[in-house]
């Protein structure tokens, strides 16, 4: 005979948590508790293969599924003195589905159900509230009519207002218990009408109506559509969990409440709760009567901890904390209800909690002897750190939202509003704290958004210039707020409504999007011992190296301090729009023939030299990734008119010569276009002085410190090898002329991105040329996807939200497409050179699904901005142990 | 004993054609013209592996090399009755390099080389002319002066210019033997005090001198940098050739001459050339004499064919035209020299030929029965076609040329020179010839290009929307002509120093790219009997299926008459710039929500309709692959203020909402944005009504005239599973909803494009909900090297002419890049549906070399240009061929 009827509770441990196919994951989990013998009220699971027997017979039960269900109701029955249609003591039943996994479009819940006209009575003796049992008997029709029988919630509101009406009021608590019980003949009569018969008074009759409801659910088309897009097979079925309903409002020996094994602020080891006498689980969170804490030590003047007020339930409760704890080995969120005296627990999960407090608790079961430190590494949640590392704002405060737009750069910053870099720079020199607002951010904004406290734009997405830059800076940013709309001519900006002007303060919170009007209270970070404690023991756990990306000394010292293990990324082309070289780039740009250019060039070399030895300096001796020039010429001409005529003057040309030559310069598809190493190519002069630069800065610092920095020089945007091969000769030249010229010789290398297809598919001539590949995912993913990330904010939000795509591409790396990719390329370089060094230094070095993925194809290091170096290393360390022994490091 | 030395001719037969890695190319073509018993005149070769061991062992020569030389000199000293150095009756050699393959930075060429003081006398006396062995002395000392010796060229003309000035003349002719006379003795103190050591008089040291030179030459930097760009390996090595110079023009029993065994221009099946008694090859080109015709049959009245005036070396040649037809089984083009009566064969190779001859000779070789129709088909270079299908210029003609741009449709125009769509409709209407001019063009001027006999740009490449649009058309059109500028409000064109009005004639040259200045005579295409002939045999030969890439009525007719066998890509956009439609699409574009989006489709929807039946009826009931929309909505709204605000006032909308809307759509990288399948995301209204347009369409036309279409509707730009089963599933909806209105129901299928690096490397996710997939290699090239091809004209050509990509890849599949990425998406495709229809769609289904590598991986079409379809259909021929009984068809 087929088990098609698994009972938990009241000393049943039919099922487990890990029955999840069968049971699905509601059932699986109340198994789960039951089996450790925590107090669940009792039930039973139909399971998983009823719904396939179902559908593959014709929407028909297995014959031998009533009885055992009629057995797991007397289980119910029996474990509560209660009887399923009992006029006096009538047991109440909740049913749900219960899928593998959580899906839209399945029927969720009907409760309450084996009312009638009969056992509403019971329940009303029972509860002793005439009012509360004939509202729970309204709401169940309303439920089950809606779910069960599929009428429109609106017929049943009409019907409540009309008696909202009847009576003047226009709340629903202001109805009597007379009020619902005229609505719940109301409700019969309507449902009566619509579907022909009357609403069914047989308790029977209603459990298997609204078990065939769950199981018909399963084939709807919203949830077949959510199967298809999600890749669920039909064939998994859902389950169905009946459960006995128990209310915490029958009286003073009843109660309700929410408590966590361990403070979820702190993480400090301690019982940590709410609860309220005689009162439902919503009246908890409601906030209509003060709720009062679990335990005596935590109680203030004039609270009644429960603690004191119901003690032997409460020490029930702490022997509760204790299994859980040592079963789920974590901090427990548990939902309780004492019904007439006797304890259920509802649910327990494992506890949300702040950064902190998962740093505190991790460690501290650790300490404990509950998990090791590989387990207590596992724990915290890479992205959390970000709350350690930046200021938050205070969840307490209050606050006026203006506008929200993407999460780009974490942390909170208040500050005046400015538009214009230049004047975000000037008042920052008067100390004042600005947040720089712009449309979009362009290069020649990076003054300004270093001396802003916190950078808000209104267009552009999680990789925009604004959002990148940001983020190394580690300057809170809200990017792409599109409701927010700024007037640069009347120097105001609007939303909301309301019009802000510049000078007025304003708020943002890169962590969520948010931007406030005005100053909104904010919680600084502190670095814990805690911090530091977990960090290292992440670091001996991870095989990845961590490195950052970074180009000023300011980036480079706090990379440093969050453990950078050496620069992945140094982008020449920030250090060019620096006001006091910016002119000489131009100069560059505008000559008509080499000899031009390398005189535009001989002015740039000493300040690229010096920002190289400053760099090397802080980090010598660890790696330097230098990518030579990468972004088109035109990115560095102005673009109004006013500025073009100024810098035609400082170039001694005239506006029409500077508006040529940007036209000639201008692309359809800069993305696609003259950059990168076809720069090198077309224009050896500018690799040539780069080159230069590097090497002369390694020796200076060489001779000044005898420790060499060792730089790895980096060819961007090479699709052939051939490219590499002219490039990198071009590099070799000049390091063979500086070490001649000046005696010293250091060590070097020279490897390139992989950010094209073409390099990922030919990566095995390619690696013939190169010391190292660094993944440049920003660009493989728009040339793999064909997605300009500029451009995607039209409708990548909607290909996520509508499931066709999991996740922004461009926040974690698209392992199908992008990824399928990366293995080709470190598979094919290394066919070539066993021990090429692969690392990765897209915007995706810090995310940590990311990082598992660069850490299971075999990458050596991830680089990203500094202030999420402390994030990689957590999850690099994360992913070894996911990896485990199934790897030799 | 290694055999170094290989000799020919005069008997000996050591070599032959396939021993070219041990000969170099030039060594075993002259053994084999020797081996097939031509004259060629004696000499020998210095294998490969001489300049292998000469760099094995430090730069010197085997020990036994020295006397395997003398003998090769011996051989030909005995053959002419001659001797290297002697006074009287001097043996002249010439010495060349020869690797596998012809490579710059190697030493060509030393001719005359064995002249010293003395035997220039021996050289008069023979030829009894003392200015022609002054003359060849003083050429001797400088081309070995400056290859052997290194000597600077300038060095040796100031020499010949101050010989010049004290003579009082400008030109060399006027120089006579005893100005060369000094000219030689100043050659000679000035190469003395070059080199610190007299001129070698020696003829066995200028023998090793210039064997040297030769393998020295092997390792020059220019050379090495070559092969490294060309991965042709360092150890190959190169060959030197020891050759008797012969002459033509020591007296009236010699001659010279180049002749063709057919007819080159016509391929007539008779002795076609040119010679000159008493002279040297280089007059027969010079042009200073009037060379002489071959045959009798082809002299005009007064000329003197060789038939008559030197009947047995005539026959002589006759018989060497009869044995080089049927050793190499093709028409040769042949140098030959005549010395004292003696006729010695100096170059043989296959002869260049017109499209024409080319057609003619392959099928009567093939009716001779020395090559059979497979071998036949072969002969054709299947890019000369579009010389048969095109008006040529006359080569005869004159012309001035104004400039010259991409050769980016085949074809010569003549037409008044037009600056806009509009004014060339207008003019065109009037029955004038226009061509249009324009800095580049957009869809706005389609009608313009239509109405035009040739389209000219000043920017944009060979993939740039005029050469495709142009090609589709079969209009003429040169691309790209960077050194022509346009003046729209001047109405003028500028180029070299002219400028031309509106209104003025040019001609281009859509074959070569050039532009000339006024009416250039062409000649019109015809297409013989010989064209249908050998497309017929191509036809039997190929396994790739042909179609084209066609949208208008009049491009349908033209590809069924070229034999496409269906239309592979349907742009619908194309449809939507009509005068007619561009209304409603704006309209479209400008609507704030769906409703009105909705409202302005179905204005379109009979439009859109009746295209496909028109369609549908010329090529039911081949298939038609019918592309849904795929540019971004900006493309469709007008640029310029005057236009914006001209539409404005169509659509009852301002200026102000016109700008909003078209900077709204705006994108940073349009090739990479809101585009394709995206659209179809987004706003399924748009492809629903394309999708009822095709089905209501076919069904009227399958109720019309009995005979179904069979659309294929394509799904543009995916790149994600999920994009493909929305879509698909809109467009299924659409047919069932179309099928039960009308009762009736027809065959159609639903693919996708390939065209993004993403789909290649989910194709076989992708082909679960694909009937076929079409490779857009348009655009699978510009992401799969991140190169936009309306930017790459700024250093693409850069890049071929330094050889780091060999062809441009918007012309011929970049194999290893691109046609990998294809092989992966053929593969995985097939994997999950193992008869997944493929073909091609982009630009290179119309290019030889990429429709052979279709075939090679297996595609079932490619599709073209309708002007390009019997180019594929020869190529596809060759391709099967040269797969020969690899494959199964």
């Amino acid at each position: 005979m087929t088990k098609w009827v698994y009972a938990f509770g009241a000393g049943l441990k039919e099922g487990s948590a890990d029955m999840k196919n069968l049971l699905g994951g509601k059932g699986a989990n109340l198994a789960e508790m039951a089996r450790i013998g925590l107090p669940v009220p009792p039930g039973f699971t139909l399971t998983t293969e009823v719904c396939t027997a179902f559908y593959q017979n014709a929407r028909s039960y297995p014959s031998d599924l009533a009885p055992q269900v009629q057995a797991g109701m007397t289980h119910i029955e029996k474990a509560l003195s209660l009887r399923f249609g009992d006029v006096k003591a009538p047991l109440l039943v909740s049913v749900r589905s219960g899928a593998r996994v959580s899906m839209p479009g399945m029927m969720d819940t009907v409760l309450n159900l084996g009312l009638n006209d009969d056992t509403v009575q019971g329940l009303a003796a029972m509860s002793g509230d005439q009012r509360f049992a004939w509202d729970s008997y309204r709401r169940f029709i309303q439920m089950y009519g809606g779910v069960v029988l599929g009428i429109d919630h609106h017929r049943f509101e009409e019907i409540i207002a009309e008696a909202k009406k009847a009576r003047g009021v226009t709340e629903d608590p202001q109805l009597t218990a007379d009020d619902w019980q005229k609505v719940v003949a109301k409700y019969k009569a309507m449902v009566a009408a619509e579907i022909g018969k009357p609403f069914p008074m047989d308790p029977t009759e209603q459990l298997w109506g609204a078990v065939g409801a769950v199981f018909g659910s399963w084939e709807t088309p919203r949830a077949v559509t959510y199967r298809k897009l999600n890749d669920i097979p039909g064939d998994w079925g859902t389950a169905v969990n009946v459960q006995a309903m128990v209310f915490g409002n029958m009286g003073n020996d009843c109660a309700t409440g929410v408590c966590f094994t361990r403070d979820p602020a702190t993480g400090e080891n301690m019982f940590y709760g709410e609860y309220l006498v005689n009162a439902q689980g919503e009246d908890v969170v409601a906030g209509i009567r003060t709720p009062q804490p679990m335990a005596k030590e935590r109680a203030k003047a004039g609270e009644k901890p429960m603690e004191e007020a119901m003690p032997v339930v409460y020490q029930q409760l702490l022997d509760v904390r204790s299994t859980l704890e040592h079963h789920y080995k974590d901090m427990q969120d548990i939902e309780f209800t004492v019904q007439r005296g006797t304890l259920f627990i509802l649910q327990c999960r494992n506890g949300k909690r702040t950064a902190a407090a998962s740093l505190r608790i991790a460690i501290e079961l650790a300490e404990e002897g509950l998990i090791d430190r590989k387990e207590a590494v596992t724990r915290v949640n890479p992205a959390s750190l970000d709350q350690l590392l930046h200021p938050t704002i205070d969840p307490k405060a209050k606050r006026v939202v203006l506008g929200k737009g993407l999460p780009a750069s974490p942390g909170a910053a208040s500050g005046a509003i400015v538009l214009t870099a230049d004047e975000a720079e000037s008042r920052a020199d008067r100390g004042e704290a600005v947040i720089l607002v712009r449309v979009e951010t362009s290069p020649e904004d990076i003054h300004g958004m270093h001396a802003a406290k916190g950078i808000l734009t209104t267009r552009g997405g999680m990789t925009s210039h604004a959002a990148v830059v940001a983020r190394g800076m580690g300057r809170p940013c809200v990017a792409g707020a599109g409701s927010i709309s700024v007037d640069y001519t009347a120097q105001t900006i609007t939303a909301g409504g309301q019009t802000l002007r510049a000078g007025d303060v304003i708020t943002i919170d890169g962590a969520s999007g948010e931007v406030y009007a005005g100053l909104v209270p904010m919680i600084e970070p502190t670095l814990s011992d805690d911090f530091s404690t977990l960090m290292q023991w992440a670091d001996d756990c991870r095989r990845l190296k961590v490195r950052a990306n970074a180009e000023t000394p300011l980036d480079a010292q706090t990379a440093r301090k969050f453990g950078a293990e050496g620069i992945g990324l140094c982008r020449t082309e920030h250090m060019f729009f620096d006001p006091t070289r910016i002119l000489a780039v131009r100069q560059m740009i505008m000559a008509s023939d080499e000899e031009g250019r390398r005189a535009a060039l001989a002015k740039l070399l000493p300040f690229q030299r010096q920002d190289f030895i400053d760099l090397f300096r802080i980090m010598a001796p660890l790696p330097i990734t230098i990518r030579l020039l990468d972004p088109p010429l035109h990115e560095f001409l102005p673009h109004g008119n006013a500025e073009l005529q100024e810098v035609a003057t400082t170039l001694g040309t005239d506006v029409e010569t500077m508006r040529r030559r940007a036209t000639e310069l201008a692309e359809a598809n800069p993305m696609l276009g003259h950059r990168g190493c076809r720069l090198g190519v077309t224009f050896p002069e500018i690799y040539e002085m780069q080159a230069r630069a590097i090497f002369e800065g390694a020796v200076a610092v060489a001779k000044e410190t005898g420790v060499a920095p060792v730089p790895e020089v980096m060819i961007p945007l090479v699709g052939v090898k051939k490219e590499l091969d002219m490039t990198r000769a071009q590099v070799e030249r000049m390091a063979q002329a500086v070490f001649k010229e000046t005696g010293v010789t250091i060590d070097y290398t020279i490897g390139t991105m992989i950010e094209l297809p073409r390099a990922a598919l030919v990566a095995d001539h390619i690696a013939e040329a190169a010391d190292f590949f660094s993944f440049g995912t920003n660009d493989l993913t728009q040339t793999t996807f064909g997605l300009s990330r500029d451009d995607a904010g039209k409708f990548l939000p909607t290909y996520v939200d509508l499931g066709i795509l999991p996740k922004d591409p461009f926040v974690s790396i698209d392992i199908e497409g992008v990824g399928g990719l990366m293995r080709i390329a470190a598979e094919r370089g290394r066919s070539t050179k066993p021990g090429l060094k692969l690392g990765i230094c897209g915007e995706h070095g810090g995310d940590p699904a990311s990082i598992a993925f660069c850490d299971e194809i075999g990458l050596d290091y991830v680089s990203c901005s500094p202030y999420r170096v402390p994030v990689a290393r957590l999850a690099a360390a994360q992913a070894a142990l996911k990896a485990g022994g199934d790897r030799t490091v």
